[in-house]
């Protein structure tokens, strides 16, 4: 975990503190459920529970474990060295049949369970960002670019569209990751409930709002987490497409949109005039971080036998890093988005730099529907293009090709000029927009 | 593609030849709905639809394609011209409107597709396989093993039960991942459908079984692929999962099952003795591979503005490799559960081989219910399993035990006994096993 | 492999072919030397080496070997049945005392060597234009970016030499990448040497061009090969670097520079204007598959006790996968670099579109050197390009300066004209050029 | 960075003290430099030199430069400000002509070699410990195992001898690695040196003892630190391999060898007989973790133009992460190797419990060598194996073939018996360790 990309509510997440909590509630419910079932005093069951939902803990003394831990060597036996003397004699009970894989498995699916809940949440900031925007835009028109040459017009709305059904997809597989993870395991030391009943792992379930793991060998099985980080990086890498979007239509030669640039910010040490997409670049290299979780996540998945710990270094890097990173990616492209300066003039002076090209192709399919093969078409349309292409745009497709007779021998000036039209391309915005945010086309 | 990790039906889907008729079909079923509202003459529609149903195209004279290609440089106008020899006048209308991509990326889709439920099948007969071995040895006890070493008796049924739910869980993954990802798009150069009516995507969808894309830029979004192949990458791990397991298992030490080995086969061609894991070790490396292909696939999802091309080349590699390599490593592992040789008395064997330091823990947990603290009733336990250990199980546990007057201060020898008992351990197997198969656990 | 990313000769080393004229040089090598140390009768080494000096193998009738290993179920044993028809009895001493991993690795380290050396001759090649256009263009002043927003002037050339620099250094990378993998393993079962003296290993070394592996395990470790993909890893990551340099070059809105288009090239089939950089594009692509190779070499390293066969899967792919695509990719790079258009004048209108915003610094510098603070100049300065910027470069810096009271205060117009000075950023391109290429900085 | 994976002179390495003191030398130098060359007062250089020898910064208050950073939003600045305040008037010469990425790329390359320097000094432990251990049990029989099945016999020494030699290589390229990334780039905006002479980066490189970048583009090319990562990813890997033995001989069936066990550990909270593998699993996902660095490292290389800063944030993770996790993985296995508790009896009863199968090569050597055919002398060998093989080893290889009349018609009792000897594995392990450690093969 790097601070400065960090968030306090996630990075909370990741704390002694809330992992402790978890702990030892998962160690209060188990116990209330030893009690339904007889395997210890029912009284002291209520007992235990009791003092928990009285925050019997308080503040929890993470030095004060980290110092018995010294000594015992055991994280799960040092916490409940510590959490017992809030106890009083019930506190035998605690962990009884249990294993710490019990505790520890269970509390990092309260965590991932958690951090999914706050990148959900993200996410639907970011969504709603995305929409607002893509509406306020949704009939700006901008060339479209693809292998980043000019092809032919669509609308900046249309482009935060697309990454509005983007991130709306990864929202759905994160809430798929989300409960594929969100399982509890209270089944002891090679997961056969010998000493603990499987009552007791369907109550703890309940309480935490997880579901019981049908059948775990100690651990939780890692295919479940690798899918969760999977899908971690599947979203960085949609955060990587926008961003590199945004870095894009800030370039000098393009400036189309750009990161929002307060009055008295500096942009370079050495250049006053500088000012850089440095947001979107860093969700760029905040991705490429966001991703790297996902091999070795998908490494841990062969544990030998029942389980062997190898996966434990691993996740104590990935667990935070990953959702504490993605977290902070998602608030800072939200904020990028809701911010974004946008220059409508600039499209439009793009869109016509080139001449009238970027209405070729329907040139191309007038010419064919005229009657002529489409390779005649092609040639014809090409040959005036390129002569629009070498002069930079300073001649124009539209009066090259009313001088050609070859094309008016099929199609008349009007004609021409009517295939020279903007709103042509903008006809099926409506309908995209409602198949990506719903509601009807109107 | 590696031929000998190959298998015919999944190596057909990616032949050129598949290719070619999955894109004949985009091609028809686009000029079909075109005839239906009214962008080309209904009966030329209907004329090629018409040749489309009689398999008009025949064999596909692929070297011949090949021959135009190298003329043309453009792969599907190679096809187009090829195909169009095969019918008559009607041929203009192909692709009318349409943008090489409208048919390459919904053809991969198809193939994705197609490909996705061959895994998928393969996976059933995978869960059918294991259920199988799993219900035959659902109470042949085995040592379960944490960190490799002897820990608490579990059954051989429950380890097959356990791959069973993972590859369950991964079944459910790879139907989501295959419906990311079977999307139709026919939304012209930048999506905007401008020349290309969304009427027409509807219904190639439709014909092929495919939702339409809500958004598309030239191109379906790479995240969908991405998502798929982070799924096989997650199947892939759970293989060697199960590989390593069968390997460790097949250890000479160890020996408690072996992958079939057929009477006149040869293990080594230098050590007449030798009967090697090669099958699943073989499975590891495959895994290995598979997983190869998801950080590419990530790579390729921040494609610039519209689309560029960057993800075809890597696409041409992982989409054969990855599903290929797949479907081949799902039929191995089948092979390998069904035939596994299994061997219950050294299971037992092993289960003994420690003097009974299995048990060491319930006989921890009588002391403390009996009254002594957990750390008094731990040292008292490990006191006497260190010298089991140290013995290499010639010793007894509960020979020790009954001869430690700290022991028999709070057990009898009746007690003690009662300990050692391995049903103990497997008397929530039906209840797991319920919980994994269904049906009640009787 | 994929045909199209492939060239003949870089394939002919992966072929069977290839494979099996290197198996049986080690095999008669071994023989040669155990003939020299009395294992076994120098006469029938002698025959054997002179039937391999006659080429007796001829041609390689591989569907012939295919078929005895289909029986045999050993690809060494098939191989040695069929090139011993070749020999008369003596072909009993082939692979006397060896195992097939002697024969297996120390063949793929000759292929490795092969690859290694086609690729450093690929650099060379890709030096050579690199070298050449940037000589070509050591003075073609084009603007310098940071950010992707113009910063300061810098040339064509120095662009160039950056890219030399840095594939020399991955030339010498190479080189050490294959001197890591070239070695030679004759060591038996275990790599005790038990039943083959190492005078054995020593001559077939020396007869391959490899270097004896100091200590092997029936395998050479595979550290080495994953040293070998990570080096080849990198080489692709600078190609992409390269790639999407000229991609970012080609846009439409900068066009400094272009792919070679040839007269009657079609840039895309829908839209006749287009010219896109598919073959950086490309590039971007292979390049994201060359490092896919790095992962799973690495997971290959672990390998159990002496050996496991897990590394073999993952090499029959990556071996020729990224070999044969990093010498397609290098070749394609080469041809882009040499054909490559270069438009000076549209770098000179680039790198004045911004009213002299790039010689900001230099106007910074110099107030500063005037005595006024690095604050005060930074906000002076700032002010006036702010202005330039928002005007698009129609406003222009020097002239703004020139109007500004406070800056005269400190500069006069013809220090300021002073300023603005293309020829000041190329005054030491020279020395740059000397560090990179050698020779004297004259 | 892990604290619990982590290790006080490589953490420090990383910390913000660390780099001010860094940034500041540069800093210092770069003036001295420019008064060398006239560039700003010799006078004011030399008590910037001076001050700098007088440690004139005293303690860094990171907190007071990170509330300067706070509103100034540069970290170089921010620094700066804070630092120069420690200064007369000289101060304003600090960073005068140039770029934060001189301090920062340059900083960064300080750091990657301090931390490169520690690395090879941890290599340089686990060699020492390796050779040791290696020379201690030089001539400990133990069995040599492929595919996890007995082979024949090897020494333990040469296991820690082939685990010497791949440290030692990796050694090797880590000093490649450190000469690659070490370099210093005080070139300015775009790398033109037009602000700052190239004099003053040779004088700063030569007092860092780095070498001056050939050729920077603001920043130092990341083809160098992707090596960098990728040669520790390497290393990992190797780390990995060793671990992976040592779990496999601690395996309760197998035990040859152990992680050193104090006297009171506890190795399970719920198993007292447990002695589990923990730090040899913990560093199997420590590995994962540091190649986890290597594929973000190759994405960093293409950043655009002369520099975009997406590289950044990701540097901030896996600089110190790698490098402090590698350093903590070295040291643990450099105490695992040196206190490994090693069971050479155990292993000879490995060695025998098969009946003498590991001998079956010989034997079948042997047959050959009487004239039979190697195929006859397969069978031979293995119909006698494989009831060797079926009887667990309880029946004994040697005896059965003295039982086969078809064996012994080639080979007498006494021959057979010379063949079942444990000494003719072990005759050219003097050579082998010499071609390792050197010196004379005595």
């Amino acid at each position: 975990m790097v601070p400065r990309y960090s968030r306090p509510e996630m990075t909370a997440i990741w704390s002694a503190e809330n992992r402790y909590r978890i702990w030892f509630a998962i160690e209060v419910f188990a116990a209330e459920a030893m009690g339904q079932v007889g395997m210890i005093a029912a009284e002291d069951a209520a007992t235990i529970r009791k003092a928990y939902d009285s925050d019997v803990l308080g503040e929890i003394d993470v030095p004060a474990i980290d110092a018995i831990e010294a000594v015992t060597k055991h994280d799960v036996i040092a916490f409940l060295t510590w959490a017992g003397e809030k106890l009083g004699p019930e506190r035998r009970w605690l962990h009884q049949g249990m294993t710490s894989s019990d505790v520890l498995d269970t509390a990092l699916a309260v965590q991932l369970k958690q951090a999914a809940d706050l990148l959900i949440a993200d996410l639907d900031k970011l969504l709603e960002a995305l929409k607002t925007r893509a509406f306020e835009h949704k009939l700006t028109p901008t060339i479209g670019r693809s292998h980043g040459i000019h092809a032919e017009p669509t609308t900046f709305g249309l482009k935060l569209a697309q990454a509005y059904a983007e991130f709306d997809r990864s929202r759905a597989r994160l809430v798929a990751a989300r409960d594929d993870v969100a399982t509890c395991a209270i089944s002891g030391a090679v997961g056969t409930f010998a000493n603990v009943r499987p009552e007791i792992e369907a109550h703890v379930a309940k309480e935490l709002g997880l579901t019981p793991e049908p059948i775990s060998t100690q651990v939780i099985p890692r295919d479940r987490h690798a899918m969760f980080f999977a899908t971690l990086g599947v979203i960085a890498s949609s955060i990587e497409r926008l961003a590199t979007e945004i870095r894009h239509l800030q370039r000098t030669e393009v400036l189309e949109a750009e990161e929002y640039f307060s009055p008295g910010q500096k942009g370079s040490s050495a250049m006053p005039h500088k000012r850089n997409p440095v947001l979107t670049e860093n969700l760029t290299g905040l991705a490429r971080v966001v991703r790297s979780a996902v091999v070795p996540a998908m490494e841990n998945v062969a544990l030998w036998h029942e389980r062997d710990i190898s996966h434990s270094s691993v996740e104590r890097f990935i667990g935070p890093d990953a959702t504490i990173t993605l977290d902070f990616a998602l608030a800072r492209l939200t904020g990028v988005v809701d911010k974004l300066l946008v220059y409508p003039e600039r499209m439009e002076k793009n869109l016509n730099r080139m001449g009238g090209l970027i209405h070729s192709q329907r040139v191309l399919l007038a010419l064919t529907q005229a009657g002529m093969s489409r390779e005649d078409s092609y040639s014809l349309v090409q040959r005036n293009a390129m002569k629009v292409w070498e002069s930079d745009g300073q001649l124009s497709l539209l009066q090259l090709l009313k001088d050609d007779p070859d094309v008016t021998a099929k199609l008349t000036s009007e004609q021409l000029e009517g295939l020279f039209n903007l709103d042509y391309h903008l006809k099926e915005v409506d309908t995209i927009f409602s198949r990506v945010f719903g509601g009807a086309s109107d």
